[in-house]
């Protein structure tokens, strides 16, 4: 049984990402950063608990054979030092010697099919997953070459990678290619700390019970997901946002045009999210700091951090137009 | 034949460690710093001695064979140099190329199921498998994923790791995994020290007689553990408790909340030892170092050891509250 | 779908570089440097996509069986952390294991063949497959000396890499084998960047409508370089042109001859793709920046980059022979 | 035919240890320092063919068969290189690929099952290798858990290590390990290198005649030892004598109690060969050097070397009851 | 089809080379310096290409079978990267599955028996292989002792190695095994880069009518050759020349006497090539550069290069001789 | 055919090296430090052809098969990058694949049995398999413990390593274990070096005739040693020689003894190739830098090398003597 989603305490900025990678998983991966034991892949495990079960055949993979029904949403936890043959899948060994037969052997990106893949610490992870996880997340496909087999199935999740930037980066190349970024600190709240204790302390020795306190809140955060999900298609852009997108690239200095691209898919989930039909400029100026954190150039003679220089773009931008 | 554990001359702060431990085996596993021959191992291998058989059932892993009646509590110590293959287990070789069948061989982490984990010289050990062990120390299950198996069985054990700081550290983010951590010294005292030696010379020509002797102060060990293992479940924390152990946390600056969570459940676990049905101030300030000591960040300005930081920190909020 | 090649925004140097390649494929390959997330992929996937189909007995390796018809033209992107073998075939080991038979497992190479093989971060790559992979591009054939297996098959491929010279550089002795180099910027007009946007938006949400509109466009392109490819043959080149490509070589400094070789055959093809039945001196200057830029040595003292100095060179040689 | 152990020339601190050593294998191992060329593995052969041959049964390890009368001393040099596999022993592949059987293959320390166990070199060896053997000597049970094996069997024998200190150093917590360290150096007195060159010779050219000469001293010894062993039980240790024991290990700042335990071991098994039924405190002196020297931490102030360091303790502690 | 050896424009230094190790194989290799895109490997297969056919028993090796008629004179261009397995030859491994039998696999200097072994960027393969390579081109013999085969074939052939001394430089005791070296530059006329253009432009459209052009040519060296190669064995060496060969090493100081021996021989061929029945101190002088360069030891005080150091010492000598 | 032992110009002292370990083996080994290209290979082979054939059973290793008549003696030339196994023998996988049997595959250890094992560049073998060969060669036999094989054969030969100071030294431990060493350079005389010319072509042109030329000086040589082999064992040591002996070494320094049981064994073999039944003070003055050499240690404040030292020790003990 997973903690509910909505008995997080705080956490606002992972909590948006993870609704809007929940809405429109071609986002592109969610990158988390931050203190140690804040409750990062709680916070997953409980989004992926809370969704809806998935129909059978579209989630995992079991080499064919026909699946009826539905089945709760997938989270796979990728282990620190797992091969590249876990994740992709290998020759199946056991039927390659018995039978003679090179069958396939799914690995953790057919299991993670139609859910989540969370990776810890992805900072240790060596680059080469890293790249093909990204690869496989933003094609929702494995194609798999090797030891003489040919495969190719689908492989639709939404991969969260979580890191300490303390503990080594990864090459700006891989950071740029997750979707959205959040960061996530310690609380400083004496209250805030007291009420996580004790519902921790609750959830662990009366899980059901505390469950139940809050299965109503889990009820309309599901139902706003839905909504968002059927609506997000049709939500327009108008061009003026796109500008808005565009410029705030251009004034923070993002290399090439992913960051706009983000912006603009995840605003668009957000006004879904928000109900309304059409993106907005609070839309942007609400996933800025998601979409464009990490992809910002280190620059040596501003000291301001990633998300200041952001809202201090955002402010001039919004003061040029009024001077306008 | 072990050492009795009521035998061990000092190591106080060692020997409540191990006992919350037994109480209470979420607590997370216990680090032991300190020096080398300073019987670490002995008091461990002497605590499971002590504790009474486990069902068969509930110990070690023995693939699918009906087993009955009682065990030993296990006890494993973790080879320097142990392969992940060893740890979690692997494909048996042999009815794969016998009976061309794969059969999942168990490995030392089923095998410490129901007992304890030792580790020495746990900074020497390669930190994808600390981390690994901390996992399933965490979950109490191992799950492997691996040559085309898929096994997943119960793996509920007592991690205890011990190193010397001096010959290399672990990562903070594995330290703060561990529930709590001692510092073991060689003792001082000259009378002590002649008593080390008399009891361990003793036992070593004469183990029979001089388990004997010690026999009536293990059976009471063994009841007040007994009897704390049935009580802690009803102890309660009051607010003001759970107030300290966060306060206490915010000062001394440690990341994430681990810290009080785990101040939290020690100290449940002290007060059912002590006999009290809810934990009060000063289970919290008895716990506090083992809790804390190896979250702290490194303060440079600051060249206080970390036991004294902590003891400062309790102080002060004694003072304010006072002052209030 | 691919995106429509026509509909790619700016990036003019990489289109003409990619459109000389598809006439003449002996030119050795296309280097692009640039920001990540710029397209660089997409360009070349939307070439490949827009050439007609190619006989299937000239395209891939499938191991001797008769194949009929036509097939669209390959693109394989070959993945970061390839093997040797996955890149130039291996033993079959199902076959080898199985009958006891030593066949061919063709590789990506193999899978090239008739297309376009693309390497992102190619600098990544080991310096001995990186070697191998020029070494077949040049000669259009995959010779397999390993295991026992003795094989040679065709393996005609256009090979584009790309690389971000920050993230550490190929030897020169590897550049240099490149036939050209583009570079490819983030666009700074903020037009363009909404342009993009908005196509961008448009293939994802309604691709078929999105490929309808441009599909005008698409087929003028094709019909350019058919021409091209039929008339490339025909095409001299005058003693003056090839005296102006020794000259700039020499001027500029390139190392070795193919440095001329190139621009004599990439000027031709341009000449083609101009519809024009002989070399001029244009057709060499605006090729000189993609087939030299990678070749000049770094000069100390002298900061300017490679694209200024080879434009200095040649508005020295033009007033040279004014004054001549 | 091996040099008799009685016409080694000086070299008494070694003889001494190996004397103790063999009369109570549990001190846990010599570690040898010393030039290269000093004869210390003739040493350690000469003592194992001086000792009475062992009962077949308790030598070695011959997978099962019954095994009758006597065998020599066993006396295993482990060569440089060696593996874990050929350490501790393996699967037996034979048997494995032949008869499809998980049988045993015993390696060196079975060999060493009753004898001894020489390395040369050993600061040489891997770490894990090193920690391997010392648990093993220290508990006399060789655990072999792997590839699907799960054996035990008997492994008591005498670890002897030698290493010259400028080629690198073991780390702290292995040399604490072992029991007793000696140092070995070139003598320099002409008329015994003179002497050493002679008895070489005259081995190398007569072994038989050269043996012979020496027969008488090698049976004095052997009674010495077989005397020795019978009354060590027995021999009995002052309270007083512990305290001198454990007042030297505080001064001289041995970290943990091995130190101790070790004296008090050492000179037990000494005064068992003086023939003598109580240790008196000439036996903790004497032993002192040989069981502390290795245990001292390096002392940056005081550039003593570590045998008169002991020297000056015994000597102050002599002092200081004498003034009381 | 090879481009015609006459051809080649320039490149006098490096076709000497060539022509010296065609007459006498046991010169032992040549080694070529230079710029990369100079055409060393076009320059090599040209002359393999016009050496006469030669007897099918006397050219690779096909394990046993009988061969009659001729075959081309071999050339193999080592791969990067190639193994030793590759290089020497292995254990068949088909007929050892399949059939059982201990089988020998030819590799590749099995192939390039009776004919040519060039190695790209030699510096960049690891030296055990080039010493390899070295031993077998200088016996003549490839003596196989690996996997249980004891195989002894023929392997005679000249071995090109080119390498870019900026690039890393051989150990000087694999350089000293180089029988010749020799520098190759850029063409500095541009004259003779048009003329290079042109003939490769020409070789690519037309290699036919090309090579017609140029078989007048191509038969005259070749009738230079068969008939250095028949009168090479009865060229005499008179003994001021062996004089003069010794007194040049002794003045640029080369270690060792391989390069007097290698002066000697290549003067030899050279005559042969020049029909002379006597070799002649212009000989030695002519072919000094070539024999002597890469064996001079870095002088620290002396910044001349070693082509100009060897001219020098060859012009003091002559003043001497003319002075005495 | 080998260059005969008789026709090598210079090397004195290489050669006698040679010859004294002929007569002797047991002196352990030489290692010749000097320049390339110096005929070192030469001079070994030299004598390994010069010497009588043994005895079929008393060379090689040939599995057990009966063996008659006599066989050249076996000359091993260790090929750099060789593996233990191929050293040690291994194995036989044939017979294990087949036949299902352990059977043991001998290795170079047992095809230099009877004879000489040459190592060209000993300083670039890893230092493991040194000692390995170091150690087969102190004890004339091969004993493997490996892959369940338990095998001991004879394998004495005379081990012979070369190697250039300048290229990385062998570790002092390993040098001290070869018994002589030898020091070679380039001849700096102009009629030596065009005499070795001169006897190279000669040998290389007309081999047969060359060989009868040096008949009578080979049977010489031959007739030399074999007297000497018979005569060595009964060639006396007088103490005062024993005493030069031991204080020569005391003097310069050397660790351990070796350098004095060295320098008594090569005196005796001196000796005995003189004809002297008595070793005297001469013996040792000439062989004294062949077997000191290696084993002094460098001194920081003496930049005398070491065979001056030896020489200087030498003539003070002379001085000394003279006095007294």
């Amino acid at each position: 049984m997973s903690f509910p989603f909505s008995a997080i305490v705080g956490q606002d900025e992972m909590k948006l990402a993870l609704l809007i990678a929940a809405v429109d998983p071609r986002i592109g991966g969610v990158m988390v950063f931050g203190d140690r034991g804040t409750g990062k892949s709680t916070a997953v495990r409980a989004l992926a608990a809370l969704l809806p079960p998935v129909p059978a055949e579209q989630a995992g993979y079991q080499d064919g054979s026909p699946r009826k029904g539905t089945v709760p949403v997938p989270f796979v936890d990728l282990p620190l030092g797992a091969t590249e043959d876990r994740v992709v899948g290998a020759l199946d060994l056991e039927r390659a010697l018995g039978a003679g037969i090179k069958a396939f052997e799914p690995g953790l990106l057919a299991r993670a099919n139609g859910g989540f893949l969370y990776i810890d610490e992805v900072n240790l992870l060596e680059d080469h997953i890293v790249d093909l996880l990204l690869d496989v997340a933003a094609s929702g496909e494995n194609v798999v070459e090797r030891e003489g087999l040919s495969v190719r199935h689908p492989a639709r999740f939404v991969l969260i990678g979580s890191g300490n930037p303390e503990e080594g980066e990864l090459r700006p190349q891989l950071l740029d290619r997750f979707g959205l970024s959040v960061e996530v600190r310690t609380p400083q709240d004496l209250a805030q700390r007291v009420e996580i204790l004790k519902r921790c302390d609750r959830f662990e020795r009366e899980p059901e019970a505390f469950a139940e306190t809050w299965r109503r809140a889990e009820r309309k955060t599901l139902k706003r997901i839905a909504a968002a999900r059927a609506a997000v298609a049709g939500v327009t852009v108008p061009d003026a946002v796109l500008m808005l997108a565009s410029r705030l690239c251009m004034v923070v200095g993002a290399d090439g045009l992913r960051g706009e691209l983000t912006l603009m898919r995840s605003a668009r989930a957000l006004a879904a999210l928000d109900g309304a039909g059409e993106v907005a400029a609070q839309h942007i100026t609400r996933v800025a700091p998601l979409a464009l954190r990490h992809r910002l150039r280190r620059n040596v003679l501003d000291e301001t951090g990633s998300t200041a220089r952001i809202e201090r773009a955002l402010l001039d931008l919004a003061k040029k137009d009024l001077a306008a």
